[in-house]
This record gives structure tokens, sequence and C-alpha cells, in this order.
């Protein structure tokens, strides 16, 4: 399904803000639809389990989960299936958010049954090394977020632009195709624009566009920042 | 939203079988209220969270979710939250199932958030003491099941009808009005009906009508079963 | 064991503090023994795993585990087993603690545990609800602690002695023999006198003792305190 | 302190099995320092926590820890401090066991808190690709062990040789110091000699030495089987 998403890209997580759940999820995921196709950038969104098959259906843009079980099917009550999530018209799943943390034999398990299930696989790192750690399991995309500056609006690509270049040299001695996205604290235009010169493919994004007053209008301002 | 409920109660537990997954999730629901509306018998179903929404919109029985996690709105990725669940139009939750059990201060914090939303808290429970702890918290619902009896065909009602005679002297000591169903092992009309004997007001069942060859006809048997 | 100790009790826990590592979790442990001694107070001490074994061989004070897990002797490699702290020499066993917690299942099973191994129990509990649902597990001993005044100084007697209150009503109606003791922001003699006239057996104490510039001043201050 | 760890390298972990603890723990600490001594041969071994400290001032052979917790010092009830490891005398510890599995980020934290510690870091991985993985987090030593093997009496070196030849050319692709362990179902001296051959520095072992009817012959015949 990767080849689905151009780079660069803009993947937005709605987590689980009132903002971003059940009627304003569609509403929110309309207005990425309409970034996406007037400035033809790459933007997929990640809404709430519950929300997924609505914006799947409505949505013409890709859909991810933000998240999925190392599960078969069977007797696993509460649990997210690949199938389930599959069924519903979604493109991928986020995997290990620095919020949902995973144990290594895991995501390991997880990103094999993407794999299998044609879904696409974008798994959260915390720090350059655990990056580096995750290109040896071969996902699709690796998105590297410094907890401690998640929802602060201080981005990464300014506080830390050294997590980022440590984290490209050292995935890509292990893997030269996962695609990179960065994500912490991006909240303008230019926080993209860092990012991408920084050597990434693209951007995680929550708070920055969810919370936003006018979300259309900074992820427009994100999209245009994608166009070097 | 108890008051939507009548008792005796029969509940279906979707879990993440492929056989009620996506389409078949919706098939299935589509037997569940056919039998529900011929019988006059008080059936819900409980799909996974990524079909909650179709179900709840296309099923003229209620329609539960498997699990909610402690939490309020915000940064809470791949976490499932009970503002959600209730906008689906689902009218509440299994907690604490065998296969997605949690910590004692959070099935507290569960409950309370349901009260809270107006959504039926379902805690389930592995023995009459656990049983009775979980009477002390108050949700609306307790669904005992003996652990190694589930999906296992061997009726709890009649392996161990000590557990459900136990349970419910305990749980009535604490609590007069929690609704008390159990589970486990329950695939034929009479394990219902031994159920209700006992004392129960209901069944939480899965695979003895996911799994059976024809759902309709044994759900049907279930009902009858629930008219002493 | 719990006829070895007497109410009013003071139980310290250790926590993790390097204030009460190895050498000086011995020196920490002999102050508590010195207070234990002179002013006849029943006081037990709670150190690390790696510790229990010497406080226990050099302590005449009754010492208990921080934790142990819900596991049979077998392959549970990085696990606390009930028969390795009993070996030690310790008496028992705190459970649930706010920074240990636990799944429900598990509480039931680790007390189940405890009274096979002739260990005593300490179960914790955050509020009365959850007080009162442990009750029903009937361990020896129940701790109320709210969480939220931890570490801080601010004692529960003082701060919510509704909390505590309500605590024993709802644990009265359920278990008449379990003692219960409180926790969290005891620091002063007068806290513990606070605590016992509320109706508490005792107190669970940490940083109150642990990081006191004199422990044993403020140690006796407790034990004095306890004779009302 | 990894230069107090010659290789080839034989670590007896002793999980918590009955046969492993207390006294027993010391009796079996006492035969692996005889075959060390007898043979010249580096065997290690990690007791339960409770047993640590006793066995590091007993047994001039080294003693790992089987697990410690990502934490610093602290409020950590119930949590396993490297500090409080350290001061009993132990040189390391495992991590990331397959009974006792970690997140990713806390793997990656807990090998720092090694190296500040200067503990020596044993990390478990389940598979050739998870071996890689943690290659990048720079640990002393990895031991590979597939989770269906552990306990069976199967051999890795016999049953899956790949596995172990996988896992060495992965490792080495991104780590050539690390020192490479195998584990599971090792029970005889050839199965030890095979995992050399294959490319291993040593092996991790449990059930194999802990629950034979004679381990000191059988710790002897593995040491034996370490001179090629």
């Amino acid at each position: 399904m990767l080849e689905k998403l151009q780079t660069p890209l803009i993947i937005v997580n709605f987590k689980t803000y009132l903002e971003a759940t059940g009627e304003k999820a569609v509403e929110l995921a309309k207005k990425a639809e309409k970034v996406s196709l007037e400035t033809k950038t790459s933007i997929s969104v990640a809404p709430q389990f519950t929300d997924i098959a609505t914006l799947a259906k409505t949505a013409k843009i890709p859909v991810f989960a933000q998240h999925i079980d190392p599960i078969q099917p069977g007797s696993h009550t509460g649990h997210v299936l690949a199938e389930s999530v599959k069924e519903t018209g979604a493109i991928g799943t986020l995997i290990n958010h620095s919020e949902r943390q995973l144990k290594l034999s895991d995501i390991d398990a997880i990103i094999k049954i993407t794999r299998q299930k044609n879904l696409v696989s974008v798994v959260c790192a915390n720090n350059p090394n655990t990056s580096a750690a995750v290109a040896s399991l071969k996902p699709d995309i690796i998105a590297i977020e410094p907890p401690e500056l998640i929802g602060t609006g201080i981005p990464v690509s300014k506080a830390k632009p050294e997590v980022i270049t440590d984290t490209i040299k050292l995935v890509r001695e292990i893997n030269e195709n996962v695609v990179i996205l960065c994500g912490a604290g991006i909240s303008r235009g230019e926080d993209v624009k860092a990012a991408l010169k920084l050597g990434t493919q693209g951007v995680l994004v929550a708070s920055g566009i969810v919370k936003a007053k006018d979300p259309y209008m900074v992820l427009r301002e994100f999209a245009e920042a994608t166009r070097v």
C-alpha cells in the first residue's frame, strides 16, 4: 500500500482529542482532504478506532489506525485486529507511539502482520538509537519523536536538529529504503520546512493541527512548506 | 442507559473473530436483531471498535464496546475514549474481560467514567471473590466468567454451578441492584436456562454464537430458553 | 504470621530510595529496630528485594517485601516468587502499591498465595471504593493511600480525613477483621495520632521517615504518637 | 565490568525454580563455582533478586540479576533499582528475557543505566531481526533465545541453527563487538559445542542445569564442551 503514499508526507494523528472525535473527526478529515486536493500534497489522517470506518468511507485521503495489536483472529476481546482495520479501508497503522509503547518483540510481530495484510507500518521511536533498532525490523516508515517535545509547540527540527540528523544517519546505515518522518512540537510551516531540510521525508503531527484555531489554514501552511 | 436493557439479557461478545469482523459483524448483528425482535428478548452485541459505529447505526439492538480506557480526552494515541464510543451510539462497554484485564484502580476509574457519560458498565470477573470486589465499585452489570471454561463449550452453569451461586451470594451481600450475568462455555439453550435458574439475570456469550454453524438458530434457542 | 504484628502498626516502605539501599537500608532498619525496642511499638520495614535477606537476618523487627508476583515456582525469569521472599525470613509483602499496581485478578491470586505460604498480605488501595473491593478478597491488612498525596508531606489524615472515615465504614461493612492502615503525606507524630483517632490501626510511611534529616527522631515521634 | 568475563561464557539463569531458591541457590552457585575453578571456564549465575546479595558474597563467580527496571532512585515501590543490584556485588543483569519482556524504549533506557553504573548488560532477543534491533542499542551481550524452544530440551543449535547464524550475520553488520550467546533447549555438552561452532561466544542456560539430576556433572560437561 506504500505506493499510495508519495513523499513528502504529512500524517495527522487525531489522538483522543475531542476536537477530532466522531462528527468532528469527519469534519477535520474533510479539511485535510481539501488541503490535500488543493495543494496536491500527500496528507493522511490517523483517527480513533471507532472513527476509522466512517473516515475511510467519507474521506478521499489515506486513513491510518493509531495502533494494532500483535494478534491473530480469535479470542482477544478488547484488542485491535489488523483484519478489522484493513476491512474498514484504512491503509496502515501507527505502531509504538510514545503514548502506546510496545515490547520489542510485539513491534516485530506487528510489522510482520502489516506486511502480510498489506498495511503500511509507521513505527514511532523516541531517539536515534531506538530508531536504528526499529530500522532492523524493516517497517515502511519510521517516525522519530522525542517524547519530551510532544505537544509543546517546540519543534524538534529547531530544538534538537541533531536528533533528526543522527536518526537519519543511523537508520540509513541499516535500511536505505525506509521513509523517515519526524514529529513533536511541529506547529508552523517553517517547522515542516526545517524537518525536510534536515533530511526527513515528512512529518507526524497532532496538536499542531488538531488544536489549531484554524486547522485548515495551518495544514495548508504545512502543505505549502513541503514544496521546496 | 440501563433502562434500555430488560432482563433476562443476552450479550454476544464478537471478540476478534473473523466470523464477526467488518461485513460479517453487520450480518451477525442483523441476525441478533432478528431474534431479538421475533422473540422480544433483550439481546445486545459487543463488536470490535472499528465496527461499533456501523453496527450502532444499522442494528436496532443495543451495541457495547469490548473495552474502554481510563482516560480523559487528550494525548492518548491508540487508546479508547468513552466519548468516542458514546458518540457512535453504543450503549455501554465491557470492562475487565479476562482477555483484557485491568488494574483494580482502572476498573474503578472506568466505571466512574461510564457513569458520567451515561454508558452501561459490564464488568467481568473471574471468580466469586473478585465478583464481590467488583460489586463494591457499583457497576451496572457484573459478568462472572471462570476463565478456564471460556471457549470450551463446557457451560459454567453445569460444570461449576457453585461458582455462580457463590457469586450471587457474595455480590448480593454488597450490592442488591447490580445485574448479574454468567458466561464461559454457554452453547445451548439449556445452558442458558440453567444459568437463569441458578439466579443470574442473563448470559455473556461469544464462541457459542459467533462460531456456531447457524448463529441465528442457536441464538433463537438461547432467547427461547430465557422464558421460564 | 499476622500474630507477630500488634497494632497500632507502623510500616516503613523503603521504596527505591538511595537513602534506604544496601548498607543504608541496614542502618535505617537498625534505627527502626531501636525505636521499636525502646518504645515497644510495632514497627516493620519494607526494603528492596535485594536487601530483604540481609535485613531479615540482621534486624529484629518484621520485614516485608514491597511486591510479589502471582506466580508458582518455575519459568518466571525476573519475577518475585513468594517462596523466595518467605525463605529470607520476611514476614509478608505489600501488594498493589500505587507505584506497582496490579490487575484485580492478580491481587486476588497473590493474596491466596500469601495465605498458603503464611505470609502477611498488606494490600494498598487508592480510595474508599477500591479499599472496599479489596476487603472482599480478605487480605490481612489494607492500606489506604490517596496517590495524589503520596510524597507531598500533606497528611491524608488532615487533608482528606473523609477518605479515611469512608474507607473504614465501607471496609467494615464487608470485613470486620482486616487491619486498616493509612498512608500518604504522613510526616509528623500528630499525623499518626490523627490517623489513629480517625479509626485506623496504623500507618504506612515512606519519605516521611526515609527522607527525614533524622529518621530515628521522626520514627520515635511516630512511635510515641501511637500511644493514645 | 565486561573485562571480568572471558569468553566462551556460560550463564546459568536460576529463574524462579524452587531448585534454585534460597539455600538451594547457594548450593547451586557453589557447584557452578567449583566447575568454573576446576575447568577454568567462565561461568556466571543469575539468581532471584532476594538471593543476589547472598550469592554475590559467597560465590567466587560473577552474579547477574535477572532484570532491572528503567528507573532512577526514588518513589518506585516494588521495582528493581540498578544501584541496589550493583551494591550487592552483582556484575550485571539480564534484560528483556522472554519471560520478562520490555518496551523498546525501556530496553534502551536500561542499557544506558547499566553503562552508567558499570554493570554488564545481557539483552535477550527472540529472533534474528530483534537481535539486530538490540545490536543498535549497544549492549555488552546479546542472547538469542527462540521462545518456542525454551525449556524443551530441544537445542536451538540443532533444531534451528539458521536462527543462530542469521542472528550472528545481522548483528555483526551493526555491531562488531557485542558478545553473542544463544539459549533455549541447551541440555548437553554437544549442544554447547554446536552453539560455539555456529559462531556464538557462549550459552544462556536454565532448566538444562537447574533441573538436571546432577547439575555439577552437566555443568562440567558444558564447561568441557567450551574447549574446542
